[in-house]
């Protein structure tokens, strides 16, 4: 009898029902349903592929079983796929009827079939097949002794066909094998369009075989060679991802004219009489790699024919190495202030009835469309480009928000309904460090107004934009994941799927798993942190670090001159990461008590005040040996001090002084320590009003 | 008085006498005199460079102030440094009186001086300089509040002039920014020769594009591209690193004979009469990558002049790559047996009058010396090309010992009595996962042996060998460092320095500073851990991992078939290092307790006993939703076991059978758990038996 119950135990185990509920799957698929039994993986597991694919199946599949080998510990006996057909028998058949193309509007959907003893995929395209190789691996579950796959039905398909990620290589250099890891990662969550921000006032950084200068003079030596690019545009092709370059133009155009100064826009007046006639002369303006962030003058004369020379003979460079379709000339924040004081681009000006910068602006933009043409390429960039001269051609890329002092994505509106094709990024700034819900809300797709399917079908999708004005290669990772999977969401799955706890839960799960690739989000920090301790052993820190928040927007680097390029990004704020992890928890442990104040409930919140007051302490004798630990002392002390003081009133009812109280608490409101604030701020408040 | 009395101890914090002891430089300086004082760090700090400098210093110099802006958080104000002389008053002076060559024997030798205003470093070389430069990083202290260095004047210089680390890059390929962070730790410690493993049975990784079939067929896509080699090359010489490649022939030969057969050893006899005369006929055999380990029989033909063509093609391709002196053509493990069997081979022997397959070798290697002086290189090889007509111009690279059941370096003394330059790399095969004294205590001048000067003057060094049969690039980094730091240090510092002791303690700091220049030893282990533990947070799967040791020596992978090239490395054997830290100190406290049973050393003892209870209980808790936890609770059991009996034994007094507590002892010897080993053995045995 023993026996028996033992197997029937073990069976029930194994073939536990899973709930949609329990599944970590993100994007969320289109379809699911589930079904009883589960297919259980041995070390005998392997794959099959048939169709007509494009070989970057062979890749994917390998990469896949080495990560779910890597998982499961299992030994797989399949080592390498390098063909069709290989394995006819194989548990796990991959049908792909045609080679995908690395485009827009390329078929991705997939069909995923789970049965007990057999797994099939079958696609159009291999670009499908690959994504359902990833949901496959979201779909893998374990008892105690065995890893399975549940019993389950999935088609599924992207609702936008722009899936972006802008990573941002100028102002911080981001090395090819960080650029790489951050492309698996999109792969992971299904992401097509990798947007590659390649030139702004800090640095050029694309090698030049014909303008050596660009390199010499304005990359202080870090730069992607040409062969590095194509080993990138390769890689991202072999993960279903398209590449847009970004050259931005004309403004943020520093790294351009420390090496081309005779095609900017500044002139210097030389205050002297002198030639026959005592005119005015003006000398060419040198100019230096920009060190600070922010927004500059320095932009490219619009009225000089070498200035468009230069620009195509560096397209006819630069096109080959990108095979896709777009290329973004950015076109953004250009003041124009040296437009202005300049004479000559003053007279260009009247001379071709171009009453406002922004028009000449267009004119200048408008030039490179046949540039970019010439290689088979659609212009794209920043919404400031789209003025009322320009070609419905370009692809309008909408930014500013309220940020602006504008409605949020006003632009896209604007440009779907003024016929061009366009693609959100207000809303998905992950630079600025806000939590994962004021990103996940935001929809590419307007709410509340009435768009004809014809300029439906213009809003191609959404993009992520990571700056790297505060960021390096060790913290880079850490600002895009995992928010950027609850992104990657809002532009694969059906617009209903909005439920935030549900991403939250999701969330945790896919975070972790991100780390195989490579993805060093997690991981970092740990790093970061004994540099800060000193290397000495404690979890106040960490505790600290889970309850404080960067600076948020652009209140960080306020001027712009706080944080030059080369200052060190190893602090206390570049460990912290949004959604800090104590402070939700906390937030539900507070909202949890004061709904219903049963012991458990208050005991939640009393161990967190508990922990926070060690912390404090414990911090305090870590700082003895470790100078970078006293900036965040005030934090802990704010935080210990209101704890106190919540415990007297919880733990003891006692009744505390209101205006103690609340000083105290507002002290934990305080920006001003170590650029982070204390993300509890709010779920205290409700305590001490409470 | 307040005052005064806060003045005086703030004046006595910053200028607390240091004593060498509290040093932790690594490799320790030749000489070292510290004197009162210490100079202050602050914002302002800047440095300045004279002299006749090769650009790389410009380099070295930046990433300088780079690494000690992000330790200190100061924000210097330098950014790029970039030629010389840019500050003269800078604090800090750098004088370097010629450009340094990349070749054995260059001056590396330096004078940093600190006073409390000023520091100087003098150095011959701008190689001597960047040495400088990392031993003042080591020499940063800091109290509460600020960092800073302690007044001091060292002079120093390596002892041996080759001070090498080999990586196989042919097992498990690593990528490009793995070798750049380790060139980094190299730099770090002082290391001068990065031996590049490139090619063996499992892989080529060497773009070849005059025989693109070598990357077609035989590295599965896994390949250093010319370019990327170039830029590795470039990037040791910033560091001031030699590269050494290596393409090892005749044996190790899969990878080569994958793509070209026809000039392999092994020939398939087809039994079959055919042809007029009936006479038996061979076909050339094919070969497929290898995906064990192992020693194997395929080698190059030697008896056929299209080898020959071919290896000198490829030197025509490969050596332009590497601009040092030296090419590494391998000639370890050739057995032979196809040569054996091969009747045409036979016939080359009688012929050319070699006795022996060790004589058939010579004249294979002998071929390849003039191929290698066309392009001024010198042949290296692995100690078996040392026969009777071996030409002495040949560097012979010591490294069987009594796991090849010799006397240990045995080849380094005849090499070095028979004329011959020689390296020593038996004592420092860092993949057999021994402890750091193991390697520490093995010094490349043997003891006993009398040399002349002139052979003296032929051991040039030695060089850590880091083989990846059992490594991925996730894993690398924790097999090489810190152990490899103490390596540098027997290579660089005196031979009286030899105390484990300081080394150990030493070493606690060298590692952690090591995380700086990017290496993973630290945070990997973090991150595979979290995949074991499906991702559930808990101490006690750290807790085991630092009592637990790699199998050692070759046991682990016995057979070489057990894991494959492609198998999971990312076990808990993979997590867990030589020098398990817990067992380390673990033993200290079992050698107090045993010397005086003070209740603070019993306390000591005891504290560990129960943290492993309960690690034992939380990790059986941990396993009900982690697999791959299944496996270590065997281990965790056995120490669970052994420790409530001898927490019985010495906090309760009570007698415990003998015959019980050596069979719970026994078991903590098991080597059967999850490729690992108990590595408190020895401690508890001590306990037991006292």
């Amino acid at each position: 009898m023993k026996y028996i119950l033992f197997f029937l135990f073990a069976s029930f185990i194994s073939t536990a029902q899973i709930t949609k509920e329990q599944l970590n799957l993100m994007p969320w698929p289109q379809n699911i349903s589930l079904n009883d039994g589960s297919f259980v993986l041995t070390k005998n597991f392997k794959l099959n592929i048939t169709g007509a694919p494009n070989a970057r199946i062979f890749t994917g599949a390998t990469n896949f079983l080495r990560r779910l080998d890597g998982r499961t510990g299992l030994f797989f006996n399949q080592g390498f796929i390098t063909g069709l057909n290989e394995v006819p028998g194989a548990e796990l058949q991959i049908n792909c009827v045609r080679s995908g193309k690395i485009e827009l509007y390329e078929d991705e959907s997939y069909l995923l079939d789970v049965t007990p003893n057999k797994i099939t995929i079958n696609a159009t395209t291999d670009v499908g097949a690959l994504h359902g190789l990833e949901t496959l691996l979201q779909l893998l579950q374990n008892n105690s002794n065995s890893f399975y796959f549940p019993v389950s039905k999935i088609s599924d398909f992207p609702r936008f066909t722009w899936r972006g990620l802008m990573i941002d290589g100028a102002r911080h250099f981001m090395p090819v094998d960080v650029i790489k890891r951050n492309l698996d990662g999109m792969a992971a969550v299904k992401m097509n369009v990798f947007h590659w921000h390649l030139v702004d006032d800090q640095g050029w950084r694309i090698e030049m075989k014909k303008h050596p200068k660009l390199i010499q003079m304005a990359s202080d030596g870090n730069y992607y060679t040409q062969e590095e690019i194509k080993n990138v545009v390769k890689y991202a092709a072999d993960r279903g991802i398209l590449v847009v370059p970004e050259i931005d133009m004309p403004g943020h155009g520093t790294a351009i004219l420390a090496a081309y100064p005779e095609i900017g826009s500044k002139v210097v007046n030389l205050n002297v009489n002198s030639g026959e006639k005592g005119q005015q002369l003006t000398q060419v303006q040198s100019y230096a790699l920009e060190r600070n962030a922010g927004i500059f003058t320095p932009t490219l004369d619009p009225s000089n024919p070498k200035t468009y020379e230069l620009i195509s003979s560096i397209f006819d460079e630069v096109c080959p190495l990108f095979p896709g379709k777009f290329f973004h000339i950015g076109g953004d924040e250009n003041e124009g202030k040296d437009w202005d004081s300049n004479p000559k681009i003053q007279e260009f000006k009247k001379k071709h009835n171009l009453a406002t910068n922004h028009e000449l602006q267009t004119y200048f933009t408008m030039q490179l469309i046949p540039m970019l043409k010439k290689h088979n390429k659609e212009l794209m960039g920043w919404e400031e480009i789209m003025t009322k001269n320009m070609s419905k051609e370009a692809v309008i890329h909408s930014w500013k928000g309220s940020n602006e002092g504008l409605a949020a994505g006003k632009s896209l509106v604007e440009a779907a309904k003024g016929g061009y094709k366009t693609v959100l990024s207000n809303g998905y700034y992950i630079d600025l460090i806000y939590g994962v819900e004021d990103h996940y809300t935001v929809d590419p797709m307007p709410k509340n107004v009435t768009f004809t399917d014809e300029e439906k079908a213009r809003i191609l999708g959404g993009e992520a934009t990571m700056w790297t004005e505060l960021v390096t290669p060790a913290t880079l990772d850490s600002r895009i994941w995992p928010r950027t999977a609850a992104i990657a969401e809002r532009f694969w799955s059906n617009e209903n799927v909005t439920d935030i706890n549900s991403l939250r839960k999701r969330l945790k799960t896919i975070s972790f798993r991100l780390e195989e690739l490579g993805l060093t989000h997690l991981k970092s920090k740990e790093s970061l942190l004994r540099n800060i301790s000193n290397n000495q052993k404690s979890d106040a820190l960490l505790d600290l670090s889970n309850v404080c928040e960067p600076l948020k927007g652009y209140t960080r680097n306020s001027g712009g001159t706080e944080y030059k390029m080369y200052s060190p990004l190893t602090l206390f704020a570049d460990v912290c990461t949004s959604d800090a992890s104590d402070a939700l928890d906390f937030n539900q442990a507070v909202t949890n008590y004061l709904s219903n104040k049963s012991i458990e409930n208050q005991s939640a919140v009393v161990s967190y005040l508990n922990k926070w007051i060690k912390m404090n302490s414990d911090l305090n004798v870590l700082s003895n040996n470790a100078p970078l630990v006293q900036p965040l002392l005030p934090l802990s002390k704010s935080l210990n001090d209101i704890s106190q003081q919540l415990l007297l009133k919880i733990e003891k009812k006692q009744n505390i002084n209101a205006t103690i109280l609340n000083e105290l608490l507002e002290k934990c409101n305080s920006k001003d320590h170590a650029d982070v604030e204390l993300a509890v701020y709010n779920s205290l408040k409700k305590l001490v009003q409470a």
